[in-house]
């Protein structure tokens, strides 16, 4: 067993040395890598791709966490759940014959221009064939993979979030459906009332950088193991507990999308930094699941970034950014302003009220088709009706419809559902959180480190040592309840729109 | 031999895939990482370190690479070129005993401290007796390294730029010494009188950005393949021919500092850029050497970057960025002062026509210390004696003295030299370069296109692919010849001097 650990080890220590590449390559290439950069680095990650494949499937690694995997009762309890979590992850590629791997990887690479092209050009019916090939495939990945513990769809449920079936999905998009839906429609009759000339003023990037600067520090986003930059898309990355970077993206007619897509990754970011330093040098650091990673992103951004006692303690601060700007615009308005809830047809532009019911017409859809329940060819018929039914919209282009998003055509089937769940785990962390500390109060001290702090204690030092419901047992003491989302949202949006 | 080809290009292609990470890691952590990134990041560079280093000591790399060298004759010029050097680095590595390299290493992790608190409290005595160690195993090296082809310091010479000895050294640190100096003597007599008055204004850092855009523009440094960015130290780095990037340092009371590293920068870059893209699939990409690199960086820096013409064609746009601070300084004020030249201590902000001689001083030390007719203990003292016999100064601290440079702490002998060669390369370069092209005029036009082309042509497509001798025979039509260079500054500094 000696053996089995140094040689478990020794690879993972190449493993993380060439992740290191691959993190700064990532970063770099987002961020402000020359357009011609990937002429020459294409071959070379080529390279770096092949020798990280080769260490990962190499037999004596496999057999080293074969070996471990026996013996785990002996490990200790961090390096028994990575054995067995590892483990699983062997099996079921193994489950996969290497002649369907391979040709499902060439796919992978031919669909990506095809579905490009067909966003851009807003017709499914160019894409439909090739989604048609990944479904096909994933439906025999079920197929291979089933177990007596589990089955189906829940099969790749359990691949993005780990210990969660249709039971709890189905628990929690059904009680959005009863008590969400009507309420979301409730409050789209209502049309908020504040001063808007604020949306015609110009706000200067650096202005803006400045005010991201202030942000920094009332998150505690620690200066000392963060970057803060732009690119296309914002997103969070990050090479273990000391070096975490986010990005954010600045548009000059309007300040809210930067602020708040820095609070959304300043919690992604706050996630990373806070996980026990002794984690990285395991494969357990890094956050537990991708529903709690969103849970810390979407606390930050909507439930403390958006709330009143928030901005009437750092309005001042923006104001005095923009004085001209926000000269006749009062904390009142910007707080409507800023939860204001719109009809959308595009997920990612979706109000914190309405995302989740965005989330669960893919919930359904993906649920329906690997049930064997919905016909492939009514797949978008199906999409728009969703639409209409749960959001109240008339899909009426396909590029802001069915094509809107890239997981598909990622073969990423069972992704979708951890995003509402993690605004779900959200609220009920909140709640626990309020048990210990007055939230309000700490937001309204101006710096946020008591509500860090418990964050750390409870949720983030964990890493992705344990399973994301154990996690939550802990923080929360209960198990898994989508009441506190459903509760918080029609509180909040019940004040804000006078109901 | 198809085997051995297929080897040795295996090998390869792993081996520029991992110096992708060195790449990407040198760039961040000198531009943008934060301070405690390298908490994690050190295991993981020693993992890629050590994966690099089995890789290149693979006795199967080894054997591919002897059973190529044996079939030469057979592979193609660049092959071949390359497969010689590489024999020639793995015949002299094997020399050396293994447990004396361990040892070195060692020393080498423990004396760099050493140095950095010796060069801040100015105190030779801490440092003397950790060098005297590396000296004595440098002469070790010779020992085990010395042919019939080459003894001594040459092989040190060759180390840094491959064909060249004592012989051509001598031959051209003699011509400094009979026409130079006193030529150097006589300028420093002198004052150069022009209005200072600009030294004592503000230049906004975002104005002297705009200007090295501007310079970019001017020098063709292509936006789709360059970054040029902020850093401590300026730098130039790249990756291929297709991702090269420099760094400037701004300097709000100058900026002099900042026009000149970049433009010193571009040169190395414009090298890379302009390398054969097939290149870059071998091991005979980037700049042929040590002291090739540096005439292109100081030709672009000071023949063409601090003559008058070009001034005459860039002075009013930088005018027009700085009209208060400039007002009162007419271009030939400006010439004056980027062309000044001032007795100095410290060789990395020597002026043009004294830099070499900073260079002599060591490269005299270093002849002596290995030809054992230099005893260690009257190192310091005989560096002092130089300084005053060369350049006319009385050293009176070591930080100023014999510590300001990193370079012998790194065991870098024979190094030196190689940057006062560079500037003598340009000489002859820029001297052949005028008989196809009137230089002048094209500096005037604006564009220096037709300079960088005829670089390209004759220079810098080679890339590494032949020796600096026989690019330097190509590109100038004779062997290397120290004369030009003297020519050159005495020409261009009576007139300036009006001498």
């Amino acid at each position: 067993m000696q053996e089995a650990l140094r040689q478990y080890q020794d690879t993972n220590k190449k493993l993380k040395g060439l992740g290191l590449a691959m993190f700064l390559h990532g970063w770099d290439s987002s961020t402000e890598a020359p357009r011609d950069a990937m002429t020459y680095r294409a071959t070379q990650l080529g390279a770096l791709s092949e020798m990280m494949y080769r260490l990962a499937t190499d037999p004596a690694y496999e057999a080293a966490i074969e070996t471990l995997y026996v013996h785990r009762v002996e490990l200790d309890a961090t390096l028994a759940h990575e054995i067995i979590k590892a483990r699983k992850e062997l099996v079921k590629t193994k489950q996969i014959p290497v002649e369907e791997f391979v040709a499902y990887n060439e796919l992978m690479t031919t669909i990506y221009p095809v579905y490009v092209e067909a966003k851009q050009t807003s017709n499914y019916a160019l894409y439909e064939p090739e989604l048609a090939k990944v479904v096909a495939f994933k439906k025999k990945v079920l197929q291979w993979q089933k177990s007596p513990e589990r089955q189906g769809y829940d099969i790749f449920l359990d691949d993005f979030e780990p210990g969660f079936s249709k039971a709890e999905y189905d628990w929690f998009f059904n009680t959005l459906k009863e008590r969400l839906v009507p309420f979301a429609k409730a409050v789209a009759k209502k049309k908020l009332k504040y001063n808007r000339g604020f949306l015609k003023q110009k706000f200067p990037v650096d202005k803006q950088k400045e005010f991201a600067e202030y942000l920094r520090d009332v998150f505690g986003f620690d200066k000392n193991k963060t970057v803060i930059k732009e690119s296309e898309h914002p997103f969070t990355t990050n090479n273990g507990t000391s070096d975490v970077r986010i990005t954010t993206h600045y548009h000059e007619n309007d300040p809210v999308s930067a602020i708040f897509s820095t609070i959304h990754e300043m919690g992604h970011g706050l996630y990373e930094l806070q996980v026990d330093p002794a984690l990285d040098q395991t494969m357990s650091g890094g956050g537990a699941s991708m529903a709690m990673h969103e849970s810390q992103s979407r606390m930050m951004e909507n439930m403390i970034g958006r709330s009143r006692v928030f901005w009437e303690t750092h309005y001042p601060k923006l104001k005095s950014l923009f004085p001209k700007q926000l000269g006749k615009t009062t904390v009142d308005d910007w707080i409507k302003h800023v939860n204001r809830v719109a009809k959308s047809f595009i997920r990612t532009e979706a109000d914190e009220l309405t995302y989740s019911l965005h989330i669960m017409v893919r919930y359904e859809l993906e649920k329906a088709i690997f049930a064997n329940k919905q016909p492939f060819e009514t797949l978008k018929a199906a999409w728009d009706k969703l639409y209409k039914k749960y959001l109240g919209v008339v899909v009426t282009s396909d590029k802001e419809g069915i094509l809107q998003d890239v997981h598909w055509s990622g073969g990423s089937f069972g992704y979708f559902p951890t995003y509402a769940l993690g605004t779900a785990y959200a609220a009920q962390i909140y709640h626990a959180m309020e048990k210990d500390l007055n939230v309000e109060d700490v937001i309204r001290g101006g710096s946020l480190r008591p509500i860090t702090d418990w964050l750390k204690t409870h949720i983030h030092r964990y890493g992705a040592s344990k399973d994301p419901k154990d996690i939550l047992k802990l923080a929360t003491g209960e198990d898994f309840n989508p009441q506190y989302f459903v509760d918080y949202l029609i509180q909040k949006y019940t004040k804000i729109y006078e109901l």
